[in-house]
C-alpha cells in the first residue's frame, strides 16, 4: 500500500499539497497516553516553514485537528486520527507545470504510476507537505516515549559540504536532545551552522539550492526491541525514513566507514559497567545487533539530496506531447529542506522505536 | 513479523544455522513461470562458501529441494517452499559460545529478545546462512525478470580502503552484468580486484577481517513502478536489504553524495531521446523519482562491516554471569562478508522489483 | 489492527460516536475512476435512519467530505479519505451508561480492551455509526465494479420469524438488484415486507427488539476472482462481514442447509450452456469453490442479533464498582437494525469483490 | 496471499496433495514453549484418516519433522517449520482428472485461477490434505494455551439431519472437552453418535456422502482479549475457519436462531458472580462482544458441506475441451469430513484465540 506503514502501529498518511486537507490515521496507539498539545505544536512547528531566508515563503499553521482516538486529554486506543486543513494554496503559481516533468520531482513517475489521474498540484500526494502528518505521528509516538525515558533527537549533520560536529555515540544525554530541538537551526556547533546558514541563502541567491545530511540519535532504548531479518530495528527504521521526500541515503552506526574498517577495529567490545549494566567501549555498531537493541545509543545518518525545485531555466520534457521544453519553477521553494526535515527523521525513528516497544511485555 | 515480508509477494524464511534445515516459503509467484534449475543452482553457488581462501572453510551443498509450488518445470502459482539441509555442521566448535557474547554479533540481543531460549549455535537464526533461502527465492524472481528483459547485478565496489570502477549509470549493459556474475570475485576491474583479494588475504593471516560496499544496477526496469511514501522501490529494497546480516548503510543513485551538491549539479534533466523514450541525461537519482521508477537504471550502494567473528582474543561479556571475560572465537568463518553478499544484494533487489512489478496491469 | 483492513485495497475505519467526525481511508483505490456522488449519497442514505419508526429519531445528514483521493471528478489512486462530522450528538442522554454495562452491547469489553480509556458516549468506537464509513467505502467500490458490469444487492431475508422470498441464485439479474436498493423496506415479496415492518413496530411499542437475517447476491463476478485457503473471497468477505456490529452468523450458498444434505444432492452439476460458458445447474456452493468465483451468483446470508439497546429495566453490573444493578437504556434506539444494515453488507461484499478483482491483469 | 494468514501471528501453509510434502511455517511463537511430540501427535492423528469406514482408506503417517524454531524441547520465538512428508500417494487414480472438473471441488476454479499451471493432483493445493499442517500449527498453539488454562474443544453436532447434544455454554468444563478428544468420534452423546455413524455407512454404501455440523467451545479466555471492526475474534477465527475446505458457513452463539429472538430474549444479562466476576446469566453472545472476549466460554457452530467425491457418476465438463461430460470419480474418500475436521476446527480456535493473548501484556 502506498501510503500505510503496517507493523505493530499501523498508520495511514493522507492527503495532496492543493487538496482541501492531509492528515494520518493511526492504529494501535496505546490507550491511555496523556499528550501536551502545546509540545506537539512545537514539534509541527519545526517542520513548518522558517520564517527567515533558508526556507520557502508559504505560510501555514498546520494546526492539526484531532478527529477521534482522543478522549479527556488522553489517547483511547481507538484509531487516532488527525487532518491539517491546507489553507494557503497558490494553485496558479503551479499552472504551467501540468505537462512539464520538473528535474528531480515525481512528476513524470507519478503520472505514469497514476495513469495521469493524480492531482499534480504542488507535487500532489508526492509533496514534502505530507510529511506534517509524519510529523504529527512521530509527536506523538515520542511523548509516549519520553515518558518511558527514551528521547530521540536529531541535528543538521552536513549542508553541502559543511560539516557539524557530531553527538557523541556513548554519552548523548537527554539535555543534548532537547537543547537542540530548541535551536532554530539545529546544529551542535552554533559557528558551523551559521556558516550552513550563510551557505543556503548563497544558493537562494544563485537561484539553486543545496542537500545535505541528518544525523539522529536515540538514547535509552531498551536493550532487546526489534527482530531478526526483515522486522529489524534498521528495517522498520528504513522503510519510514526513505517515506521522506528527498532522503536518497541512509546509514545506522559507523556506516559506510565501517567498510573501510579492520574487524579489530569496528567490533564493538563488550563489559559490564559500574552499574551492572552490559555496555560497549564503542559504539560503531549503532545501537543495534541483528536488528535488535542493544541498549547503546541508536545512531543514524540520513542523506538528502538538493530541492530539486529551483528557479533556474531547466532542460525538461513535455511528457503529455513527448518533447523537449525549457521549464522556469516559480513558485516558493525552500533552498534546503534539510532544516524543517530534522523533525521528520526524528518522527520516522519515533515511530519505528515506539511501533517496536509495543511487541514487548513490560511497555 | 520478524523473518517474513509481505507485501505483493510475501516469503518466509526459517531454520537455524545448526539446526535440521533451512528454507523459504513464498506466496505469490505468478504461476506458469519456467525456472532453469542450473541457473538457479549457479545463483545460488555464488553465494555459498568459495574454495580459494577469502571465505570460511566450511562446505556446503546448498542444494535447495524444491517442496512444493513446482509442477512440470513450472511454478504452479501456489507456495513455492524450498528447504536446504544443514550437513556440515561443527556444532561443538560453538561451545564455549554459550555465554560470551561474540562482538559485534546478535548472541546478547538476541538472547534478551528471545529470553535465552534461541538456538545460538552459529548465529542460529542470526547466521549469514539465512541468506541462502534469500538468495534461493532472488534467484527465482531474478529468472522471472530476465524472461521481461529485465537484469540485476551487482559487483564489490569497495574493500577496506580499495575501490573498484563503478557502474555506469546509464550505459550499463546485459552483457555486463552476465560477465560479473560469472567471475569469481566480481569487480569491474579485475586489477582492482586481484588488490582487494590480497588485501583480504592479508586481514585473515592478521586474524583480523575487512568490509566493504557493493554497489547494484537494475536495467530495463520499465518506468512507473512502485508507490509513493512507504511502498515505494527504495522502501522495499532498504527492507529487505537490511535483512542481509552485516549491513550499515544503504544509497540510491548518488546518495550521501548527493548531500554534498547544488540542486543545479544534481537535477537530471529529462529528454525525449531517439527512439522516443523519455530520459535523463545524468542519473543520481538512481532510476527512482517518488519512490517509482523513472525507466533509468536503478542504482544502490551498500555497505557491509567486517564480519564481526575475529580469531583474535576480544574482551567481552558473559551475560549469564554478567562478568567480563576473554573470548576467542574458534571455528571457521570469513575474513570478509562481502564477496559471498554480493548474490544477496541482487536477491533483494529481484525480489523488491519482481513485488512491485506484480502490481502492474501489463506484466 | 483493529480498525484497518489489509489487502489489496487498505482501509482504515476511525472516528466515535461522539466524537467530533467518523470516517474511512481507502488505500489502493484505482486512478480514473469516476464517481457518481449522487449516487454514492444514495447509497449512504440507506443506511441513514429512516424517517418512519423502524429506526432510531436520531437524524444525521452523514454527508461525507472527501479530504484526498479525488480530482476533477475522478479517483486520483492516491489514498482516498473520506470525513462525516458529527452533529446531532445528544450526549447527555448517556450520562448514566458510564458505569454500567450495557447487556449485549461492548462497553464491559471494551473498557477491559482500552483500560477505561475509550471514548464510550454512544458506544464510541463501537457504535453501529462506524458502519458509515464503511458504507462511503462500499459505494467507491460499488460504482467501480458497476462499472465491469458487476451488480450486488441484498435484501430483507428474516425478520424475527417472519421469511421474505429468497434470491433466484440463477436468475437474479441487475434490475432485480436496482429495484431492491429502491426500497424504502427492500423485501423481495412487499406484503412480507409489511408484515415485517408490524412485526418491528410490534417490539418498538414493547420496548423490546428482533434481529433478522440478510441475503446478498453478486452477479457477474468473473470466474477465477480469489485464492485458496485464508485469502479466499469467503474469507474476505467474512473478515469484512464480521465488522458490521450485531452480526452473530454468515453462510454462503446452501450454507447451514448443506450440512443437511447428501453430496449428490449438494452437488452443483457443470455444463456448457448456450453461450459456450461452464456453468452449473444449481448453486449450493454459492457461486464460490475453494475460495474462488466460479462464475455464478454468489450468495450469502448473515444473522443479525437484535438491538441491545432496549428500553425495557435490565439487570446488570456496574463494573467500575463491580456490583449489581438495574439499567434503563434512554435515547433514541433501532428496534431493528437489519434494514439498515442492508447497505452495510452490500458495503463489505463490494469492498471483497473489488479487492480481489484488482489482482487480475484483466482488471 | 493466498496461504499465509498475517496477525500477530503469521503462517504460512504450503504444499500439494500430490508433491514431495506439504507443511507451515509459523511466525512469531512465543519462546520458551515446551511442546509435548506425543500429544501433538494425538491432535494430528485425530486429523488423520481414520481406520474403520468413516473415512478414506488412504494411510500416512502425517508425521511431522520440525525444520527450524524448536531446540532442546522448547520454543525459541524463530519461525517454527515443520514438514510432513507425502508418502503414500496413488497419482495414477487421479490420472482421469486433469480436464474433467469435478462437482463441488475446486478444479475448475483453480485451473482458471493458476491459468492451468497449478498441481491438480488430488486436489493439489486445495486438497483437505492441507489441513494436516493447520492442525500441526493448531496444536502447537492449543498446547501453550492449555499451559494458561485455556481449553478449545470440539464436537460433531450435526450429521446429515442428526443431532448431537450442545455444549452447555456457561458450564463446559475441561473434562468434557478432554474427554470428547479421547473418543474415537467425537460426540456428546454417544447414542447419537452411533446414529450418526450409522447414517456415514449408508451414505458410502449409497456411493454418496454427507455433511454436517461441528459447534466448538472455548474456555477460560480471559475477558479484553480482541478488538473491535475487522480484527475482532470474530473476524480471526472467521477467516481461518473459511480456510478449512467444505465450510459453508459460521456462527457465533446463538447465530443465526438470535435472527429470530426478541432483544429481551437474547441479551445476556450481567452480574457480578461469588467469585465477584463479571459474568452473564446466559450466553447467547457465545463470549464476544464488539470482537472482545467477554470472560463466558467462546462458542461457534460450523457448517460443513458433503464431501463432494462421491463415486457416483456425475454430469461435468470438461473445461479444456469445453464439452460437456460425464465423471466417475475413483479414488479413495471419506464419505464425511466432518469427524476429521473436528481437529482442525479447534486448531483455527487456537491459532486464533493465541494470536489475540500475545497481544496482551499479561500474557
Amino acid at each position: 500500500m502506498s501510503s500505510t506503514w503496517n507493523n505493530n502501529i499501523t498508520f495511514s498518511v493522507f492527503g495532496e499539497s492543493h487538496g482541501p486537507a492531509i492528515g494520518v490515521c493511526i492504529d494501535n496507539v496505546p490507550p491511555g497516553e496523556t499528550l501536551d498539545m502545546d509540545k506537539l505544536m512545537q514539534f509541527m512547528a519545526r517542520r513548518a516553514p522558517k520564517k527567515d531566508k533558508t526556507s520557502t515563503q508559504r505560510r501555514e499553521k498546520d494546526m492539526p485537528q484531532i478527529m477521534s482516538g482522543f478522549f479527556n486529554g488522553k489517547t483511547t486506543g481507538t484509531p487516532l486520527c488527525a487532518l491539517i486543513q491546507n489553507t494557503d494554496q497558490h494553485s496558479q503559481d503551479y499552472s504551467n507545470l501540468s505537462k512539464l516533468a520538473r528535474p528531480g520531482h515525481a512528476d513524470y513517475t507519478g503520472a505514469l504510476r497514476y495513469r495521469g489521474f493524480n492531482d499534480q498540484r504542488g507535487g500532489g500526494h508526492f509533496s514534502g507537505r505530507l510529511t506534517a502528518p509524519l510529523c504529527f505521528a512521530g509527536a506523538v509516538a515520542g511523548q509516549i516515549l519520553e515518558k518511558r525515558g527514551i528521547y530521540i533527537g536529531a541535528h543538521i549533520s552536513e549542508i553541502h559540504k559543511i560539516k557539524d560536529d557530531s553527538f557523541d555515540p556513548i554519552r548523548t544525554s537527554r539535555d543534548d536532545i532537547i537543547s537542540l530541538s530548541e535551536k532554530e537551526f539545529p546544529t551542535i556547533s552554533d559557528a558551523k551552522g551559521r556558516r550552513m546558514v550563510a551557505d543556503i541563502e548563497k544558493a537562494r541567491m544563485n537561484q539553486d539550492s543545496v542537500g545535505g545530511v541528518i544525523e539522529c540519535i536515540a538514547i535509552n532504548v531498551p536493550a532487546g526491541i526489534g527482530s531478526p531479518i526483515f522486522d529489524g530495528l534498521e528495517n522498520s527504521i528504513a522503510q519510514l525514513i526513505f517515506g521522506i521526500p528527498a532522503v536518497k541515503g541512509l546509514e545506522f552506526g559507523a556506516g559506510f566507514n565501517s567498510a573501510k574498517m579492520l574487524g579489530s577495529e569496528n567490533n564493538d567490545e563488550f563489559y559490564v559497567n559500574e552499574n551492572g549494566h552490559v555496555v560497549t567501549r564503542t559504539n560503531f555498531h549503532g545501537g543495534i545487533l541483528g536488528g535488535i537493541s542493544s541498549g547503546m545509543p541508536i545512531t543514524l545518518r540520513v542523506a538528502f539530496k538538493p530541492t530539486p525545485s529551483i528557479s533556474r531555466p531547466q532542460q525538461t520534457v513535455d511528457y503529455s506531447a513527448m518533447k523537449n521544453e525549457t521549464l522556469v519553477i516559480k513558485g516558493r521553494h525552500d533552498p534546503c529542506v534539510v532544516p524543517r526535515a530534522v523533525p521528520c527523521v526524528e518522527a520516522a525513528v519515533n515511530i519505528a522505536v515506539l511501533n517496536h516497544m509495543l511487541q514487548y511485555p513490560n511497555f
